[in-house]
């Protein structure tokens, strides 16, 4: 079986891989020169603190030698899921061919969204996306005399790319209409402590948008121009306003996109073709909380979907077996920036109520540790549930220590559809006074969401 | 109704604040002086790492307040359940009298295990269960020119009680039979950090037991003698061997005991006697992995059973309804000291042997963070599952961060019974370079020991 992957930052090598162990003949496409790189990490590349360590995960050698044949700068601009013919631009020679296969894979993944404002393409002004957008923006704040950054977008590649500013010794300003950071994160009362840690920083958030970018004389950025009609001097911009699917090659081939506006996939992660099928950020996946389907690109789940992808594509009718099924998805996202760690899973209360769901939300502010115990922070944990049945939905935690992996445990609950009292009476986390507290607070929390939702009297 | 609570230190009161609120006539007896004392916190305390926070969450007169009747130096010496008579000794008075009470909630806890050896009763030998016994070792350790603590056991209390010694710049020997520490937490082959961590503070851990202590002119103690001949000059020995059901007054009453020498309760936490409720560490409980029921003294299961007591047995007939049941519980364990963090949910692959199960264990060494992030530690995780139906038993962790919170996503796991692939596969966890790696650790293991359980060659 020939077998095409289409995009090789994440997702595309990892379908590969598991492709060819399962005896594919497999042909990787990519339009960059570089595969598999670790594009979470571009933040901590660009500050320094990687070291030496290289972005790129897997080179395109490393998958030669499995027997992948890799095909780097070749930019796959056509898909006739009927005919099985890929058209393939080979970037460094100006040609293009046709190429045939029997199935294909599409890892197509995202572009950052653009502001679409005059000035965006001068020097000086970076997106966050791939290896040569890193490169570049380190470059950029090694030869240029910056001293002040401006960040566009505050949310958590916004506040790394902040951090990344700080950890260069440099002054930054995000510039977000929320006016605050993690606005998709965490529910407005849970913003103290972010908050508190970026203003010691000096870091400044403003509810500002950009309007224009303004050059000086060589072209290099000077300046941005804001909606408030304030002109702040800076050296370099960084844009992280977030992705969106990158879907040149996918609408050309008239598959089907759902209405969070990525591919849609079944949970086999077939397209509406019938040979090809998707994975990783390009795609829509099922959230556990509502059933809704929703774009959600963040690396692990990219993973398992190029592996099911993988899988179900090079299922062969003599094999049977079950497929490969994608389970629907918590949404756990965690930062930790400035010091101050921020996790989510699922659903905030109003994407609830947007779903049609009747629900409630309780926040409490506990402790990390054992009250008086040294290094105990404050710790506050955000509940939301269906009202009625006392369903958990979603959760979120901020503080100094112990809010992002305290979040995990929200994961199996939320996609299990366990009610916020199992949480509360019969899950016993683990307790030790330099840990947690004797009742974790998000069992605390979980009996007032749970007193909360099924509460007959307020109902 | 006219309720009486037997016992004071933790469940007792929770029991009785409860039934106090669903409006019981509520006497609470203690043969001490003090009610509600954090004995887990009682290693911090002699180190004096709390500040001048005391031990006592309530006092008597908290309860009092609440309408309680606090009984303190009050020892509950016979129980005739058909009857409803409870004999009391007045301790305060010498005077011993009958009362009559419609329902009972026994909360008798435990007593330390003792050495059985001569010289155990000499003055600098401690255990460290009751607010006195913490009081009277840190007067000691303050008022004695003490420089070296033999501490008896290595379990995690034996294991803060050395971090207690070194904070208070003092030498310590720990003496285990298994010469290492926190055998029941940790499969030796996760033992290295923490034990690298003991070598580093310079805290000997011997594989002797200690067959007689002695003391010098004054009767304080000078030295242990071990069963490996040596003796071992000290100034202050701590006994933390365990501890065991104090079981004077439910042997006295006839109460059934389980298996494991507690009380015998149904999952409502009756026991044997109709109108006799039992809760914390005094009963058995079921352990979700395996259904057996098992001695689990520990806080937050103490406080759950507490609770579901009351519930249970203020309810009267005409309040219906469905009554307050104990889930089996994952028997989540964690610990730090220093600064290793160990942790343990359900079954050791022993335990599991011994249950008649047949299981399978896989240990990998991952990274608390992505890979080169600065801070990223060595990260031990091993998991246990069932052969053949890959059903998760239990999971250790240890390492210098990430282990004892993200121990607690394989709670609801273990008490949902779900398979290792479930975990692998579906679970979506948290993913940021400062706080986990791509693939979490566990999902790493997890799909390591699904392969290994689901392995039919191997069978």
């Amino acid at each position: 079986m020939r077998l095409a992957v289409v995009g090789g930052l994440a997702a595309g090598p990892a379908a590969a891989m598991e492709a060819r162990r399962r005896g594919a003949d497999v042909v990787l496409f990519e339009a960059g020169r570089h595969i598999s790189v670790g594009v979470c990490e571009i933040p901590y590349y660009v500050a320094g603190r990687l070291g030496g360590a290289s972005l790129e995960a897997r080179t395109p050698a490393d998958l030669e030698r499995e027997g992948i044949d890799v095909r780097t700068r070749h930019r796959v601009t056509g898909l006739d899921a009927a005919r099985g013919v890929l058209t393939v631009d080979a970037l460094e020679f100006g040609s293009t061919h046709e190429e045939r296969f029997d199935r294909v894979i599409l890892a197509t993944g995202t572009r950052p969204r653009r502001l679409g404002i005059d000035g965006e393409t001068a020097a000086g002004v970076f997106s966050v996306r791939t290896l040569a957008d890193a490169d570049a923006l380190r470059l950029w704040l090694d030869a240029e005399p910056v001293r002040h950054v401006v960040v566009v977008g505050g949310g958590y590649v916004g506040l790394e790319l902040a951090e990344t500013m700080r950890d260069r010794g440099l002054r930054a300003t995000i510039l977000d209409p929320q006016g605050r950071v993690l606005a998709g994160t965490l529910d407005p009362s849970l913003g103290g402590p972010m908050r508190d840690a970026l203003h010691a920083s000096g870091v400044a958030v403003r509810a500002e948008r950009p309007t224009e970018i303004r050059t000086d004389g060589a072209g290099r950025v000077a300046s941005v121009r804001t909606d408030a009609g304030e002109m702040i001097g800076c050296q370099c911009v960084v844009v992280a306003i977030g992705v969106e699917p990158e879907d040149a090659l996918t609408r050309a081939a008239g598959l089907k996109r759902g209405a969070s506006g990525a591919l849609a996939v079944d949970d086999e992660m077939r397209t509406s073709a019938r040979t090809v099928w998707a994975c990783g950020d390009a795609v829509e996946v099922e959230r556990a909380s509502d059933g809704r389907r929703v774009h959600w690109p963040l690396a692990p789940v990219a993973r398992r979907t190029a592996r099911i992808a993988a899988r179900n594509a090079t299922r062969t009718g003599r094999e049977g077996g079950r497929a490969d099924r994608l389970a629907p998805i918590a949404c756990a996202v965690a930062v930790r920036a400035f010091g101050v760690e921020a996790a989510s899973v699922g659903l905030h209360i109003e994407q609830a109520e947007r779903s049609g769901l009747d629900a409630v939300a309780v926040t409490i502010w506990s402790r990390s540790r054992t009250a008086h115990f040294p290094g105990s922070e404050p710790l506050a944990v955000r509940l939301v549930a269906e009202r009625g049945s006392g369903r958990l939905l979603g959760g979120q935690l901020t503080g100094r220590e112990g809010a992002a992996l305290r979040a995990n445990v929200l994961v199996p609950l939320i996609q299990a559809r366990a009610t916020a009292d199992v949480l509360a009476e019969d899950t016993d986390l683990v307790y030790n006074p330099p840990v947690a507290p004797a009742v974790d607070p998000l069992r605390v929390v979980a009996r007032e969401v749970w007193k909360a939702a099924t509460d007959r009297s307020r109902r």
